[in-house]
């Protein structure tokens, strides 16, 4: 049996969240919202699998083409990026440093992304718009100082994530990459959650990346240089995971900066991110009017 | 007249807001805590200025001494500090760079800061606790790619921060800040909020920090190097700033880092921030338990 596909969408202005069900949406909002507002709130009661297992019983609401996708958990506490996790990622910097000790992190605002299927925004400000393709973490269950052996324990879901980045303002200061990470709607994350329960989803699955249907970007999370439960370990020495919060593992090798010369996504290119297991996500990107 | 001080609390375990009268609180958030929870939605329907039109004609509800101050916005969408923003600051990293041309940013969750009089927390992984006083600007209404000319009018309230850092956590990974500025409550923002009016109020105000009394930074905001126009102009280039946002606007030169050997904070250690017009925010430090 395939796992459950838990979706947040807008629908007739409106938002919900439900389950995929061939080309239904099982409406759990409908249901359940009073008590849970949001996947969220579902995640922080860790009820997910019981809902999936009371949406199995049931026939679809209305059609997936009456939604609108948005991200899986629409307002986390925290999302947190990691740079330079995968070999050769750490290379491409050309600045002659070793492999990092520690993760890079960074931090992304909720509407720095979009769902799936929405349009990715290129804004007027530059032309260098980039993919990273990345797997995502839901954090299931609040820790401090979690040890790695206890990691896995702390995710309720999994989700994938179009990491899209302005190149040009990640150094448009003397530090800090903030500002190249969070231009409104850059970035996508979805198309769904999928509820996590056994290591091997994630253990040594394919990541791909491709834009208008070429490969960019292919790896396997064997080889991430942090694994997730080294990220979980490290992350929550600082600060403490609570359920939802949203953890970005890192990209392969090949974003369109490394090419010489520099490929940009442009209007009308096609993105998407797949991952074993878990879905596609896909977007195309559009001038921002 | 004094500005209206606006503060969050936690009183017998439960959250709420109001106004500081002498050694008493009107509690508003008794009055309008439905319509209202907390002061994010005060400011986004912007009544700041009414609800301390209504508080000046009524008596405290209860004395300062039973609340717990807490962060004046408890869960704000952003949290945007900027880094390098006072002469001499950028001269301090010696690393034979000139003055930037755009302030650097970082981000910090609500949860690496605690209210006024609060702990500071010293955790077990670094003795490099490190403070920093700043001046916070709260956003009272939406906007992107805000004009300089139009930028004041989109501040709604004044507060303080001790923008406190594990300076060797700042440098852990080859980039970014984030792990050394998001150790949990090892910041303070506070004590309140003050509604903002006029642009006397932060045109040339000095902005000074003391540990156990000893003045160690002191500066006028006049001398920023990004103005705080500028600052919300650049901002909302790549993110809409909104309701409730708090920006934290630098530091002068002076932090704990820059002495030849470096102080670092220690438990007992009282470390006030003040601004004129604005208050004095005052937080002792304790190691983790």
């Amino acid at each position: 049996m395939s796992h459950p596909k838990f979706v947040s969408f807008t629908r007739n202005g409106h938002s919900g969240y439900g389950v995929l069900a061939g080309d239904g949406i099982i409406d759990l909002s409908a249901r359940h919202g009073t008590k849970w507002p949001t996947l969220r709130e579902v995640i922080a009661d860790g009820v997910l699998l019981k809902l999936a297992e009371e949406a199995a019983g049931l026939e679809p609401d209305f059609p997936v083409s009456d939604i609108r996708y948005e991200i899986p958990v629409p307002a986390p506490e925290k999302i947190i990026c990691v740079g330079v996790n995968f070999p050769d990622r750490n290379e491409e910097y050309k600045d002659g440093q070793a492999a990092p000790s520690n993760p890079s992190l960074f931090t992304r605002f909720p509407r720095s992304f979009t769902g799936h299927d929405q349009p990715l925004i290129r804004p007027p400000e530059s032309p260098q718009l980039d993919y990273e393709g990345e797997i995502v973490i839901i954090i299931g269950k609040t820790g401090r100082r979690i040890p790695e052996a206890e990691a896995l324990s702390h995710i309720a879901a999994l989700s994938l994530c179009n990491e899209g980045t302005i190149r040009d303002w990640v150094r448009h200061a003397k530090f800090n990459v903030t500002q190249g990470k969070n231009f409104d709607r850059t970035g996508s994350i979805g198309p769904w959650l999928i509820p996590f329960t056994h290591e091997a989803q994630i253990a040594d699955i394919r990541l791909e990346t491709r834009v208008n249907g070429d490969v960019r970007q292919s790896d396997r999370t064997s080889r991430m240089i942090f694994s997730f439960r080294k990220i979980i370990n490290y992350i929550s020495t600082f600060t403490t995971l609570v359920p939802g919060d949203v953890i970005v593992t890192g990209t392969p090798t090949g974003a369109g900066a490394r090419f010489d010369p520099p490929i940009w996504l442009k209007p009308g290119d096609v993105v998407e991110v797949e991952a074993d297991g878990i879905g596609i996500l896909r977007n195309t990107i559009t001038d921002e009017v």
